[in-house]
C-alpha cells in the first residue's frame, strides 16, 4: 500500500483491531476485530451460495436467532469453506474464545473468514490471533482492521458519514473487502456497517435490504458468487437517540446515508475488481419492465467481450447491444441507442458520426460510463462493473490453493 | 496455420470454395460456398440473441418458409449485425448475385455472416467475392471453405463420416468456425453438415436438434451468445437411399453419425477458444434431477474462477464445488465429491490425500476432466469448456471494431 489512509473514526462504542496472526506472509495483517461495547441489533445478508462456509453458516444462524451482536472476527487467507464437521468446530473455537476474552456472551460473537476453499483453519494461529486483536483494541484501529481484511484487494475501502438524529450527532462507518467472486445476491464480499444509531431489529433489516439492492446487488466483477461474504449492519445505539421504530424523517436520514456509504463501498469493490484498471458504470433506459432494465445491463455488465474492449479502450458498442440481446430483456434494434462517453454512437441503426480517436481518449479512463437507451418503456437501472484484464488471469491463474 | 489439412472429401453433389475477396487482410481466404447440385432439404438453428444479424434473420425466415437450399455464401470480418434496414438489403443484393450466378432460385442461397458488429458490408468485395466463390467451386473446395470461414479460429475444424444407408454408400460432412462468444442455445458459431442422404424434413429437424443438444449445446467459452452464428444441415439425397421418414434403422445410423460429427466439431470449437490451452470436460454426476446436473456443470464450465484455475494448473476443486453451489443445483457439501484426472480430491468433507506435483501434471496435459459427483440421485451432464488466459484479454481486448 502505497499511501496509508488517514484516520478513520468509529462511530461512539465502537473499538478495532487489526493484527498480523502469522497467515499471510509479508507481516501483512490477516485477522481483524469489531467490537461494539454495548450489544448491538443487528441486520445482516449472507452468501447465497448453497455451499456456505462454516462461518457463513453460523452467522446465519445467529442472524436468524436476533443475536445482539458485540464482536466480529474476521480472518483471511483461509475461507475455512468446505472443510466438514471440522470447519463448524474451528469456527465455534474461534467465538468461544472471543467471548470469553471480550466477556460477552457465546452468541454476541460472528466469526468470518475469507481465502482459500477446503484447508482446514490453522487454528493455532487463529487463536493466537484472536489473543492479540483483543489485546489491541482501540477506538484508533479502524484504520488497522480496515487493512486487515483485505485479500487480493489493492487498497483499503471504507467510508464514513456524520449523521444528525432525533438531536443526537452520529455515525455511519463502512468497512468492505472485495476483489474477486464479486456479484449479485450477496455473495459479494465482507461488509461490516457501524453506526452508534439505535433502530429497531425490523427496520434495520429493511434499511440493509433497500440499501443493499441499489448497491451491493449491482456490481460484478467476474460472476463467480463466493461461499464466504456477508453483509453485516450493526447499531448500537450510543449516540443516545430514541430508538427508530416507524419509518420517520429520522429513519430517512438513516437509510439515505446508508445508500450512499454502501453504493461507496461497492464502487470500490469494483475498482478494485481483480486486474481491474476501470469503473464502468452501465445504465439502462426506456426498457419495457424493471426486470428488464436490470436484467440488460447486468448481462452487459458480465459479457467478457464489453469488458476486454473496455480494456482495450476499444468502442466496440456492438458487444453491448449483442450482450442486451441475449439477456432475456425485450430488445427493437431499431429503437435502441448507445451512448458511451456522453456520445452516441449507435441510433437505431440509423448513421451516426463520431470520431474514433476521441472515443479511445474517453475509453482510456479510469471510469466509463455506458447508457444503452431501448425505447420500449420507462424502466431504467444502473449497475457496476470493471473491465477484464490480463491482471484477473495472472491473480487467479496462480493464487495458491 | 502450420499444417495444411489434408484432403476432405464432400458428400455426393456437393461443391464448395473459398476464396480472397479483400475482407481480411493478408491475403487470408476469407468468404467460402458450399453448394449443393440438387436441392437439400435443409434443418437448421439460428442463434437466439434477440439482437440477430441480418442474414440470421434472413436463414430464420428461409427454413421457416421450408427452403430447399443450394447454395450458402459465408463472409468472415464483418457480422453485417445491427446495420438497419441496408444491413438486409445488403444480404439479399448476396442472396440474388449468387442465385444468378449459380442459376438457382432466390430462396434457395443463404448467407451468413461474421465478424464485427455495427459496420455496412463492402458490397463492392462482398459481390466480387460471391463471383470469384462461384468460379472456384469445386468437389475438391472443402478444405479452402473450412479455412475461409474462420476468425479468430486458430486451426479448420471439419469431420466426417462414411455411412451405409440402405445399400448406399453416402457421406457426412462438418465444417465449423467457433472461437469467441461461445455459448449454448445457439449462437455458438457457423457449423455446415452436409450430407447426400434423403431424409424427410420433420426428421432432418429432429436429427439435427437431437445433436445439437448434447454437443454444441454443451459448450461455452466465455459465456457471450452471438447475433450471427446459425447451424445447418443440408441431405440433398445424392446418394440414392431410398428417403428416410421414419425412424428406422437407417435413421438410427444417420442420428448416430450426427452425433459423433457435432461433439467432434463441438470439441473442436471448445480447444480452439480464444486463447484457450486445454479442453476441460466438466461431467456432473448423481444430480436430483437432468436440469441439476445441466445447471451444475454449465456453473463449472462458465466460471471465470475454475477457468483461470485451470490455466495455472491449480487444482483448485474448491472454486469447482463454489461453482456448483451457486448454480441452483440442489448441492450438500457432506455428500458432494470432486475427481479431477481420475483423482479423488474431495469426498463429502472427509480427509483425502492427493499429490499436489502429480496433479499439477495432470491439470498440464492438454485435456483436463472435471468428474463432480453430488450423491443426491441419478442424473447425470456433460459440457465442455477452455481455460482462461491471458491470450483471450490479449484478442478481445485488441479486436478491432
Amino acid at each position: 500500500m502505497k499511501t496509508k489512509p488517514s484516520f478513520l473514526p468509529l462511530p461512539l462504542g465502537y473499538l478495532a483491531s487489526g493484527i498480523h496472526a502469522g497467515l499471510k506472509k509479508n507481516h501483512k495483517p490477516d485477522m481483524a476485530l469489531f467490537c461494539s461495547k454495548f450489544p448491538a441489533t443487528t441486520a445482516g445478508l449472507v452468501t447465497t451460495n448453497k455451499v456456505k462456509a462454516a462461518p457463513a453458516k453460523h452467522t446465519e444462524k445467529a442472524l436468524k436467532a436476533g443475536a445482539k451482536v458485540q464482536a466480529v472476527v474476521v480472518n483471511t487467507k483461509n475461507a475455512n469453506a468446505l472443510t466438514g464437521k471440522q470447519g463448524e468446530k474451528d469456527a465455534q473455537k474461534t467465538v468461544s474464545l472471543a467471548a470469553k476474552l471480550l466477556n460477552v456472551p457465546f452468541s454476541a460473537v460472528l466469526v468470518h473468514s475469507t481465502g482459500v476453499i477446503g484447508v482446514p483453519l490453522p487454528m493455532p494461529k487463529i487463536l493466537g490471533g484472536v489473543r492479540q486483536a483483543v489485546l489491541k483494541l482501540s477506538g484508533m484501529g479502524g484504520r488497522d482492521a480496515a487493512e486487515a481484511i483485505l485479500t487480493t484487494d489493492t487498497f483499503p475501502k471504507y467510508s464514513a458519514r456524520p449523521l444528525w438524529i432525533g438531536g443526537k450527532n452520529a455515525w455511519l462507518t463502512g468497512f468492505a473487502k472485495g476483489s474477486g467472486m464479486i456479484h449479485p445476491n450477496m455473495a459479494t464480499m465482507l461488509v461490516y456497517l457501524l453506526t452508534d444509531v439505535a433502530v429497531s431489529r425490523p427496520l434495520l433489516n429493511e434499511a440493509l435490504r433497500e440499501a443493499t439492492e441499489t448497491s451491493f446487488h449491482r456490481i460484478t466483477v467476474d460472476g463467480d458468487v463466493s461461499t464466504n461474504d456477508s453483509v453485516l449492519l450493526m447499531a448500537n445505539g450510543a449516540c443516545g437517540n430514541k430508538i427508530i421504530t416507524t419509518k420517520n424523517q429520522d429513519y430517512q436520514l438513516f437509510v439515505e446515508a446508508l445508500k450512499e456509504i454502501c453504493l461507496d463501498l461497492a464502487k470500490a469493490i469494483v475498482r478494485d475488481g481483480e486486474g481491474a484498471t476501470k469503473l464502468v458504470s452501465i445504465t439502462v433506459k426506456g426498457a419495457k419492465t424493471p426486470r428488464d432494465a436490470y436484467l440488460a445491463a447486468m448481462s452487459v455488465a458480465k459479457s467478457p467481450l464489453v469488458k476486454t474492449a473496455i480494456f482495450g479502450a476499444d468502442p466496440n458498442w456492438g458487444r453491448v447491444l449483442a450482450a442486451v440481446g441475449y439477456s432475456g430483456a425485450a430488445v427493437d434494434e431499431f429503437k435502441a441507442s448507445v451512448v458511451i462517453g456522453g456520445y452516441l454512437l449507435y441510433n437505431g441503426g440509423k448513421k451516426v458520426s463520431w470520431s474514433r480517436e476521441r472515443l479511445k481518449q474517453i475509453l482510456s479512463e479510469r471510469n466509463v460510463d455506458i447508457v444503452v437507451g431501448l425505447g420500449l418503456g420507462r424502466a431504467q437501472d444502473r449497475v457496476y462493473t470493471c473491465d477484464l484484464t490480463d491482471g484477473y488471469i495472472d491473480i487467479n491463474g496462480r493464487y495458491t490453493t
